[in-house]
């Protein structure tokens, strides 16, 4: 998340509870940092979900969308059992383009930052806008 | 495996190398149980590899393997950067049900033995018998 | 889970509500068979959590559970996004062994039955008794 | 990876072959995000193993390296059984900090560049300068 970045309108943040498992952690003891990349789809697909439609549905309906970039900062670790939030929000939309930012929490303390980038494709993977009403 | 089971032809058994990953191992320092049955996997289509034909093709060609039954024994631990040894052979293959049995090794050490019974389907989940020629 | 099992009495029995994750499926485009031992894993630390302990104190008080056997019979293909609910109980429980018997349902539908044996150990790996409470 | 970033001496670049395991691919028919910070991994410690060290007697040695901050960029799709090569070199090392860079190629196509930044600590979590010898 860039420093000068301003903090989203609170009504459209999803927050979605994750409580780390135990095969995420590594031996280390702390939540592998593949298993970020996770948690940030099931907040995305959540907030798909809220809005009335869901990633299965749109699938169904030819439209995909695939990561073009990932991006996460860790900041300090998440253990297992750990009761965590992930926040999100969309950041931008235009076009086939859709970013999305996170933070991830364990109550105050913020555990990681992270943004996507997803492009929007039809079932042969080629660049399609994204259709209206797919995200509001 | 059964106590009783005659062992396979060696040169019906294919034996492949796993090298433990990081992000399989839990905060117990050991490889978690659930990444046995990705190796038992990949030690199956390997076979199918070694056949001439391969998992891919056969799903091109609308032949479709089901895991219907997985059953694992764990004898020793394994852990990280340890270098496996998947042994995997088929028990019984008739009708649309294939068995296949499976040893894990860390040199002359079990590490734990399995056994799967995988259903054929077509494209839309129903069984299906083995096309000739998909399992030597 | 054996043809003559008698059911388990329902209040010894924990539901878990698990949500498929997209990650966990595979393109056949259902849920991969080793993502159910994951869901069984969380279903049975949910029990030692609902007991008044929970599996990271048992670790910190040195009671660790390996398992020693995992059996899984899958029925039907459970999907992405799909709600399933995982029910467990314990089977038997004595001297150093824990045997959990598991179904996992979407609405009335069996999906699967499981069963596992885990074996107490202490951190150095070795067998030893259950401690009176950890498993109620 | 920047635009203007000069290619790495090819004497310290490492390749590490990976092929796409099919638990790794997801209802698209692709390589599920995720799985590449895994295969990332592998490469880098694979770098370490090459070196005459490895991560395992690191950790021994109460050096750990953490994961600070992670960054792909998705190019083309990987399907299961594709043949990858990871390509993994140093970026920057100075003090706590130890910059990757990598490319994922399948042939001469680029599926994915990516990069990381890994922070030393000790087994308590406090960053510490990386010891020399641990990374050449």
């Amino acid at each position: 998340m860039a420093q000068n970045q301003t903090a989203p309108d609170p009504k459209n943040v999803i927050e979605v509870p994750i409580r780390v498992r135990y095969c995420e952690c590594d031996p280390m003891n702390v939540a592998h940092h593949s298993s970020y990349a996770v948690w940030l789809e099931i907040a995305r697909t959540d907030m798909l979900r809220r809005d009335g439609t869901s990633y299965a549905r749109l699938e169904e309906a030819g439209t995909y969308f695939v990561v073009a970039r990932l991006s996460i900062r860790y900041r300090k670790p998440a253990r297992y059992d750990d009761d965590l939030t992930v926040r999100c929000w969309i950041d931008t939309c235009s076009g086939a383009k859709l970013d999305h930012a996170y933070e991830i929490k364990r109550g105050k303390d913020l555990i990681a930052t992270a943004e996507t980038t997803l492009v929007c494709v039809n079932k042969h993977g080629n660049i399609q806008p994204i259709p209206s009403g797919a995200v509001s």
